[in-house]
């Protein structure tokens, strides 16, 4: 599977995913306006009104997004906390925005960070890469159980070409109270997920780079180039540019000498483009014309960085 | 919220929980078989008629199993990958078992093990704990991402008298890869968590005990006494007790000078207690009953635990 990611970059020189973390804020008062309609008529058990109106906005916000970026990004993130709020029907909208997504020949990338142990994690597995529940192409696995949590997730991932993304190093700013703690031997926990990581990927690997791959946060320059030389097969997924603070010129150092091994996510900076001042000419009707000009300007943004990271490589590091 | 809880462990002298983790092969064919009919006719988008069985199955084996145990155990606790593995039928099974079990009087653990940052983690709250999407008593949450993640959890429990239990040690045999990884000033990972647990819950007392509590393996005694310590306001919920080898005897440094501060949670070992010689007179048919015999015995072997651990607080320890 990370070899299709791995194209789909090359094919479309994006190394950009679009999260779809639709928070109600950002979709737009024609739509919510819109989606009530879907509420009409019977509803069916467990689905509240208020939760199939809200279900209905966010597969219309999803949708128009998806059809404005998907000639030009390879990648899409659905954060399921977003859908998981709105119960049955949220659960829903998340699987049919992942079904529509990969139809449209995008990777998805389930945003779920699922972690539990042996037959438990298994199930996590099943259900969300192994197509019983859910249909990602990739999953976010939180390692904090150690192999017991996460090999059950490669067990699944060899048996359907699926792939993960395990959290090393997360974007947010209290990332570092347990994960920077230092230990005994002077090296950071995050060093020693890292270290996990990169032998759990050495079991399933796809050509140069493994299905199990890593999240790190662009908002963290140096702790990613650390964690780029300890984990040379190891894909980054990387959280944090734009409205985390992240700019291109943290992520040179995500990326190797032939500009892979580092995928980029915006979520809000692509999907909310529109409330921003610098795309506020699109309107609130532009919403997903605002966001395929957020998504250009990023994917130019960040072949600056890669031409940095290459120059980086060539002239040794 | 935790005070519910202790006050359903004292009512009914049990500090038990049972987990309803229905592994698919767990359920007696006989419910297998007649879930077969909830699958005749229409159904659905998004419910494939093979977890429509199981969902069906799932819910018919817990409803059996909570009708039998609801009056001598204060609490359940669902594993939500055994539902979510089954799609959209899965969490309408699992949205069926919660609301049951609290129609019930029974306390409700969602063994959810989320854990975000911001205003993500914050749907997931809400969603778990608010009642928008499902509505338990207490979730789990896993620490990995630090304050971010755990704070949007104590926000909701302050807004709806909620509770969570942190991932500090877990069970499995694997929870020392990081867990116990010893940091610069000689402490394992795990105090360090268990510190911030406490830090955090100082913000939600009520009465002695925190609305934040904790995951506490069974299997790990000598690293819950640390605990114990380290978190004297800290409710623990001890996962690992039969199935996963820990005993009665290894709990009693997770209890107080009055017997409580713990709740010990069995799955498989009630739940499927019909397939164990010790209770396989009961038979298939009578899952429920031996579900009801295999929770007794467990709560006559804690009590031998709790007098245990009376006894050495009183003693100085």
């Amino acid at each position: 599977m990370i070899q299709r990611l791995i194209e789909g970059i090359t094919a479309k020189d994006a190394p950009v995913v679009v999260g779809l973390d639709p928070n109600i804020s950002f979709i737009p008062g024609f739509i919510l306006k819109k989606a009530e309609s879907a509420a009409e008529g019977d509803i069916p058990d467990y689905c509240e009104k208020e939760n199939v109106i809200a279900a209905e906005a966010v597969w219309q916000f999803n949708k128009a997004i998806t059809d404005a970026v998907y000639d030009i990004v390879p990648a899409v993130k659905p954060q399921v906390a977003m859908y998981e709020q709105f119960g049955i029907p949220g659960m829903i909208a998340y699987r049919r925005t992942v079904d529509y997504c990969r139809s449209k020949g995008l990777i998805v990338i389930g945003d779920v960070k699922r972690g539990d142990i042996g037959s438990t994690s298994e199930a996590y597995a099943r259900g969300h890469l192994a197509g019983t529940g859910f249909d990602v192409d990739f999953a976010t696995v939180n390692p904090y159980l150690g192999s017991d949590g996460v090999k059950p997730f490669i067990k699944v991932c060899k048996e359907h070409d699926k792939g993960i993304f395990v959290l090393v190093k997360t974007s947010n700013p209290s990332s570092g109270e347990f994960q920077d703690v230092l230990t005994g031997d002077g090296r950071a926990v995050y060093e020693l997920v890292g270290k996990m990581v990169r032998e759990w990927g050495s079991e399933c690997m796809e050509g140069v780079y493994s299905n199990v791959g890593a999240v790190v946060g662009a908002t963290y320059p140096e702790q990613a180039k650390i964690l780029r030389k300890l984990m040379p097969h190891t894909f980054i997924l990387a959280p944090g540019y734009g409205a985390q603070g992240a700019t291109a010129a943290d992520l040179s150092g995500f990326f190797d000498a032939d500009g892979l091994g580092a995928i980029v996510n915006s979520s809000r900076g692509i999907i909310a483009a529109y409330k921003k001042e610098a795309y506020s000419k699109y309107g609130e009707e532009g919403f997903a014309d605002a966001a395929r000009a957020a998504a250009i300007d990023m994917i130019e943004d960040l072949r600056g960085a890669i031409h940095g990271a290459r120059t980086v490589w060539n002239t040794g590091r």
